[in-house]
């Protein structure tokens, strides 16, 4: 097996947007490919228990801020998005779609893709019709995309990489695993790196 | 009112404690003086229906390295805690009471005895005794301590304390508030140390 960074993540998670815009220039730091997986949180909350981040009136207006300041402390172009949390199902389908058919390289770009129309275009991707446009933009079939994406194939595909994901303790977003290490958040990035680093952290 | 960062943490809380190691010198590096504001994490709990961080079977395996990654990654004493969690009630009253009668640095310097014995010392700080023993040991009355403690007037301002933090937003700990801007979570020291400095994040 290639050693790898496994990179788990929700379309509709901002510090997964985060991630996404660093993950693969650190892994070139260190030689190693991603492997990225499009996973949906909401059913890892179903199992856990866990509630999305803006769910409690408490903790709400805070997380919005972070999500704000984050952005702003690291340099990552980001808007908050209109509709907040979406459903992730059709853009995470197609991503799988993507990979099966045309490649990591073209799914990673489309995911990529996908992250800005969200956090930083301001694009509802809990509409199909826009994630479809997504695809058509980069030159992609997006008639083909939006019918993979809504076929059985792909739902149950989803459903085993989301079960797979939680069978190997992912419950977060963004949440990365490399030599059997897991790391959950956009703020553990520094120890994900120390330990490309020094081998342990 | 003078300018200082309001420190919130609960006695059982592992990031509170990696927290209580650094926030007196990066206050004093921008000449800010810290309230330390011990609360009841369980009651906030009750109110947002959150969590503790271990409660959940797929969460709590990879919390417990965390805290010991963590404060490997920040060169901070730690050992995992033989009880965990633990309720803290009366550390807390403890505490109160110690400000209130001996002063804010005295209150501090028992605080952070209390969080050595339970996450370096390996004492059951649920346990009245061994919180009374932390404060004999500093040449505090342990015998009065432990009495106010129990008593009415403390478990009335804990409680009052408590409500006060959450009506300030305050949902975790550590929770840190300085110039109105609120930062949750030792990892997010970087940005309170960013508004320190640069008066904005």
């Amino acid at each position: 097996m290639t050693r790898a960074i496994d990179f788990y993540f929700d379309f509709a998670s901002p510090y997964g947007y985060f991630a996404s815009t660093r993950i693969e220039q650190l892994a070139a730091a260190y030689d190693l490919p991603v492997k990225w997986h499009p996973v949906l949180l909401g059913a890892v909350f179903k199992t856990t228990g866990a509630q999305p981040l803006t769910a409690s009136p408490l903790k709400a207006p805070y997380m919005l801020r972070d999500f704000e300041r984050t952005a702003r402390f690291h340099r990552i172009p980001y808007q908050a998005p209109q509709v907040f949390p979406v459903g992730t199902q059709f853009a995470a389908r197609a991503m799988l779609w993507l990979q099966q058919t045309q490649g990591d390289a073209s799914a990673v770009e489309f995911a990529k893709a996908v992250y800005t129309a969200y956090f930083v275009d301001g694009a509802n991707i809990g509409e199909p019709a826009n994630v479809a446009a997504v695809a058509a933009r980069l030159g992609l079939d997006a008639a083909a995309l939006s019918e993979a994406a809504t076929g059985a194939p792909m739902k149950e595909r989803l459903k085993n990489e989301t079960d797979a994901a939680m069978a190997r303790g992912v419950f977060g977003s963004p949440y990365m695993i490399v030599d059997g290490e897991a790391f959950w958040g956009f703020d553990r990035f520094s120890y994900l790196e120390a330990h490309l680093k020094n081998g342990r952290i």
